[in-house]
């Protein structure tokens, strides 16, 4: 019989955010897995620290270095390929002897998730099960008490890698809106922010819901340097009785 | 001293999906609100059933009925208006008196939900807190197995009520969608997704995590009912190495 692997979401930080389901899968498996950046802890493996008990394996996934090439290159697909090609396997070994494995996700795992890259390699070898998690986002207007949707309100979710002027074009198509993957992209959402007439409406939240939390008004943050965990909310504002 | 009105997201239905935090809060706080239709006891009390003890006060709250109004008219509107107003006043009467209220909401709280009407009467009057759900689209995708969102995928939430022809433009520059709100929007939700050439990727999800939860694709659905707890998901392509 082969074990099942499970996708666990972790929420946007705040460790009391995990479902009563996560912390039973992740307390019944024997092996606990999750990503780090090579010579890191990790997020998740900081958000899990509360919740592991000493009998489990960990099992960590230590990304290659790929700071040198630049995203898009074909050696950082490589790179990224080989990775998750062996990640699977060591995985799969578990899995074929026959013990559970809980792949651990920030967040939801099949919202922007390394999980998913995983998952496709592996659910049609062994039984898989994904539990759900409180996204990034939610955790983020939670913490800013921002109303997001309102009636008929539609709300595009958009990665600051996009190019601006596709930033532009969907913000001005949307009552609301979410940029997420920030960091470096800072400038440039704040010029589509601009050109579409909602930097005004523009929150920035960096740590959501995590030690070192911060919340402002887009236009209070008066420099571009923006940690990997934020990202920008634009609330909607639909029918209201 | 006032009491703490909580924003309490219960998840998609499965009462293992609330959050620890929410579980916590629940537990503490005197009373416990929830809205429910006239004549129901309502699917938040019912997710809410194993986790209140029997020493906290129920405070639900009936929408009045207004089937007969259509949605849109003044008269619908103004009848909703007066309920969130008395509904405000139950609440702040407890906050007054120094009790804090939890105010259970399906999925997230600050993502479509009835409690943004309550939130923005009192939170200039109250302490507020907000306590972020997993949203109903994360559980139903989790119960499809579907990754939804992929590298620089973009994601559009949709509302099954608006206009086929926003419905369409918006489903074309996008590379995943979720359309909420489906009831007996479902042939126009279809003709939509056939017209920007995504009707092949829909997948349809009722009452996800929840019993009788049903998950297939739009196509294999041959007729047009849809509860009110259903959603239609296409997923995302973007980026795997
Ligand atoms: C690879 S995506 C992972 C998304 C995750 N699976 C989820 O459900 O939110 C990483 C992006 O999520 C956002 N993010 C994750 N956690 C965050 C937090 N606590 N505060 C702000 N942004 C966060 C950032 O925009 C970051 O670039
Ligand atoms: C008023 S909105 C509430 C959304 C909620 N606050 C959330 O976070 O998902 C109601 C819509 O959510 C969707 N929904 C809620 N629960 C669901 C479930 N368990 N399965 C499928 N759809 C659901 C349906 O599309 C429904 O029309």
């Amino acid at each position: 019989m082969s074990g099942t692997l499970y996708g666990v979401g972790l929420g946007p930080g705040d460790p009391e955010l995990l479902t009563v389901k996560a912390v039973r899968v992740l307390q019944a498996v024997p092996v606990v897995s999750f990503f780090a950046k090579a010579g890191r802890r990790g997020n998740a493996r900081a958000i899990l620290d509360g919740w592991l008990t000493p009998v489990q394996t960990e099992e960590p996934l230590y990304y290659p270095v790929t700071t040198e090439i630049p995203v898009g290159e074909d050696a950082y697909t490589e790179a990224l390929r080989g990775f998750y090609a062996e990640a699977a396997e060591r995985l799969a070994a578990h899995l074929s002897a026959g013990r559970d494995v809980a792949l651990a996700s920030e967040g939801d795992p099949l919202f922007y998730g390394s999980f998913m890259h995983l998952y496709v390699r592996l659910r049609d070898r062994f039984p898989t099960q994904i539990i759900p998690g409180v996204p990034s986002m939610a955790g983020c207007w939670a913490a800013a008490g921002l109303p997001m949707t309102w009636g008929d309100d539609t709300l595009t979710i958009l990665a600051g890698t996009q190019p601006q002027s596709d930033l532009t074009a969907k913000l001005q198509t949307s009552e609301a809106a979410v940029i997420m993957k920030v960091g470096r992209n800072l400038p440039k959402i704040r010029a589509a922010l601009a050109d579409a007439g909602r930097l005004a409406a523009a929150v920035y939240v960096a740590r959501g819901t995590m030690a070192g939390q911060e919340v402002c008004p887009l236009t209070a943050k008066t420099d571009d340097t923006a940690p990997y965990f934020s990202l920008v909310l634009v609330p909607g504002n639909g029918r209201r009785p």
